[in-house]
């Protein structure tokens, strides 16, 4: 037996473990993220309680925040309602951080220097950074329905798209419909025949198991005989040979299942859990029309108390407060400064930990010591939606074991004529280390290429695409925060206290990490602590 | 053991086989019909190859459509395309049939003469019959893109939505996410037990057996030791006690399963399996602002080919055409006639069955032996979106072995200010026969008792409903012809043959029926051949 529950065997039937676990591990990149989270005892839903109620601020007291992303911008909007000064400094010129969409006319430059132009159709968009709003995330759900974002359907779960690796089947894309109801079904099968076979009289009453055949027939979808096999109720999860219809001639004809040997050997099934984790569940939402429609609402209701363009190049506090130096990110020289009492920076650990700030050494030990996940996006434009015309797949995300991960298809605009985008490369790991050291070109390039093993109509319709690889983004310089067991025992609690007058915010300060659910929850914790602090130096004073 | 797939135990722990069959016949309603769908192997995907290429009609032909529903409309949008005369005449005085909606001001009156005021707010609505497009529906969604009907998202599944019996679980409503992450889990707990005991030695060789291991353990949220506990695995799907978030004290806590024989006597598994039946799997699509939106998009384009509130009261064939004799259904009296070469009768059999018709005794045969499924919708409004504010249920369905079914989300408006609709019934079976028998009034009034025992916000939050019983519904008269094995073999084939010039459709004329899926392909069924029928005997003439 293994001993860790990742643990896979080390050579089974056409597959290796590697490549098992690569299969797994590698499945649409949430799982690699997902499964470091879950095997750390942290995950996915939000401690959010509703909006803080801080009273009010001591007179006169201010706060610097440093980042516009959704933890600077939660931090912001709340300490200004509550009367103190604010001042927000952002790297990019555009409010949100990670919280970020693409569409055409946009350019984007990645640290290295590669130049990229937005060629996209009009309401066409990638967003690069989060892309679904889990419906149990009540904190950043409350701020989209404070600020008014419209939010519609994000499909993560589609019965009818691909999974696909290339040894599998010959490396024939399999829909998720098939391998679901025939790993299902042969499962309960399986089960269904140890249970009448004796083998759980110990572990499960008479009564039970009378109950457990009943359900695992129509969970399973078994007949009459307790098999899974080729008739309707099969079908009906699996899908037809030939489709129902009308008239005289509308008769279906069946399907048969695959060979339970051949499912079990692909790997394929290595995918269905996606849509049941925690934080993949339906119903997922996004605003509509972008990501960044979050990022604007806060960047609006903030106006010019955000200094966009400015580079964060010191931090210095001292026993009344905290300065910040800054310079106009596209013309360095000339710093400038601004000073407050206090400072909750938002500043991923990935930048901050090369920008000099006068903090203790657990703070800087932590900053110092945790690792920034690696992630690559490819927004693939085509000139039409071929995914919905030929293969009437209808949002929701196609999986494969090769680099690119995952195909995600638009969520919106179902039959709309004209150019489309989907996300046509979600790397991560190993993989987004190597398309980080690519040429955008290049991404793009391999995102049409292993997607084309999916998707044969790649070459023909591809129009334009937009790569963004996260460890090349200058103000973020990673994607997220990889936190581990250990790293978190030694380090999270020095990361989150205060420290002086500096209290740090985002992703990285949270149990949920990557998700705007962890930026907004981190930074109601930083704020409220502020708040205290605040007040209780104000009274002393 | 039992010999029928449906067939279950008699009584198992708490429930009767009673309870249990109606908590899973019951689940939604859907299910009922789709379960005797499937007993007789005629389900789901459509037939639909594509447009009718028809060729030209000959010279003056002309065509009789019956009924302004999917399959007359489609009809005689294609027939006209190809040159025929077409007229149709329709009951209503919109178009679309059983694909209907309610909206704030529009007035109900059903059989037996009571009538309902629609109360809905602006841009609230119910649709009565149809409200959800599967996305292997080709025909139906086809004719949306043809005629520019916007589609979005509907929710089906949602894992945090309720499953509910009086009986388990003390009557506490149950998550989705619970009952789905536990009865998985502990089956997968169940199947590598047996697995390591060697229960499956004979069926499964080693190497399978090792490779099965490691799927259940993903699969099914197991720990290092193949057991379903209290951990981030099984967290990762249930949920958690307290969810994880941010700042110092973000750490989550545990939750713990239910126990193996409360779930399986729960009997809430029954809700499971439904989103995963063919015709529910995601993506599936609504037409946005509601489903008559595909109804209008034909009548727009249909224009004055079709006359509304002709109510036909007579239909006689002779050797050269059809006459249908017909009244103006809201001033009955002065009955008018109109004439062609051929009839496309799409009126239910319901109806048809009471109004005089010469054909022969194999078609009046069929048209009088299927009976129609009874079917009630309740749609009630509610001051707010509670479901959305206090419980976080976006979209999506919960389930009750109550009457009522069934409580529908609306999946779109997501946290909107002000009134919202949600479906408050969806009621199947001898239950529909008994909600037949109430007022309008009772029956909403059972809606939100029963909804109550769900959503205990009910009574306070309730602001008013529109109930509609297909039986009482004057144009027809029931939901959709129940076809069983016995009625398909006798009658299906009579039912769908031309008798003389008059050919049936309608989605009790295919392999779909209830969806109007089925009606498409039946029309283009009906079409094609009136159209060889029509040319050969043009040519003979």
């Amino acid at each position: 037996m293994t001993s860790d529950p990742r643990q896979l065997p080390a050579k089974t039937g056409t597959m290796s473990r590697r490549q098992l676990l690569r299969l797994i591990g590698l499945a649409g990149g949430s799982a690699v993220m997902y499964q470091a989270m879950t095997s750390l005892g942290f995950a996915a839903e939000s401690g959010f309680t509703g909006f803080p109620k801080l009273g009010a601020a001591p007179r006169g007291a201010s706060v610097l925040v440093l980042g516009a992303g959704i933890a600077g911008m939660v931090a912001a909007l709340e300490l200004r309602n509550a009367g103190y000064q604010v001042q927000v400094l952002e790297f990019n010129d555009r409010p949100g951080g990670r919280v970020w969409t693409l569409r055409g006319g946009d350019r984007y430059t990645e640290l290295g220097g590669d130049t990229q132009d937005c060629g996209f159709a009009p309401g066409q968009y990638i967003n690069p950074g989060p892309w679904r709003l889990p419906h149990h995330h009540h904190g950043i759900l409350s701020y989209c329905r404070r600020l008014g974002v419209a939010l519609e359907n994000f499909v993560q779960v589609n019965y009818n798209a691909l999974l696909h690796d290339p040894v599998a089947f010959g490396g024939k894309p399999q829909r998720l419909r098939t391998i679901k109801a025939d790993y299902q079904g042969q499962i309960a099968e399986l089960l269904a025949k140890a249970t009448r076979g004796g083998a759980l009289d110990a572990p499960v009453t008479a009564e039970d198991q009378e109950m457990l055949l009943a359900s695992l027939q129509w969970w399973g979808a078994l007949d009459r005989n307790y098999a899974y096999a080729g008739g309707h109720e099969s079908n009906d999860r699996r899908g037809y040979a030939r489709d129902p219809g009308g008239g005289p001639s509308g008769a279906p004809v069946y399907s048969q299942p695959l060979k339970p040997a051949d499912v079990l050997q692909s790997g394929l099934w290595g995918f269905l859990p996606l849509g049941e984790l925690y934080d993949m569940q339906s119903t997922l939402m996004q605003p509509v029309g972008g990501m960044d429609a979050i990022a604007k609402a806060f960047g609006r209701e903030l106006g010019d108390a955000i200094r966009y363009r400015a580079k964060v190049v010191d931090i210095r506090q001292d026993e009344r407060g905290v300065t910040a130096t800054y310079e106009d990110a596209a013309a360095p020289g000339s710093p400038q400064t601004a000073r407050a009492d206090w400072c909750v920076c938002t500043i991923p650990l990935s930048v901050l930990g090369q920008i000099p700030m006068n903090v203790g050494q657990p703070m800087a030990d932590a900053i110092g010591a945790i690792p920034y996940a690696g992630s690559t996006k490819v927004g693939l434009q085509f000139k039409r939606r071929f995914w919905e015309e030929d293969e009437h797949i209808y949002g929701g995300i196609s999986y494969t074991s090769q680099p690119i991960g995952t195909i995600g298809y638009p969520s919106h605009g179902y039959q709309s004529p004209g150019k489309a985008v989907l996300l046509g490369a979600y790397v991560w790991g190993h993989d987004a280390d190597r398309f980080n050291a690519m040429t955008p070109a290049q991404r793009i390039d391999q995102a049409v290429q292993q997607g084309s093993r999916l998707h044969p109509q790649y070459p023909q319709e591809f129009d334009n695409g937009m790569a963004v690889s996260w460890h090349r983004v200058p103000s973020a310089m990673g994607c997220f925060a990889l936190w581990t067991e250990s790293l978190r025992e030694q380090h999270y609690a020095n990361l989150c206290a205060f420290d002086g007058r500096i209290v740090l915010a985002g992703e990285h300060a949270s149990y949920q990490p990557a998700w705007q659910e962890g930026a907004v929850n981190s930074a109601l914790s930083a704020i409220t602590r502020l708040h205290e602090r605040a007040v209780d130096s104000g009274a002393k004073a």
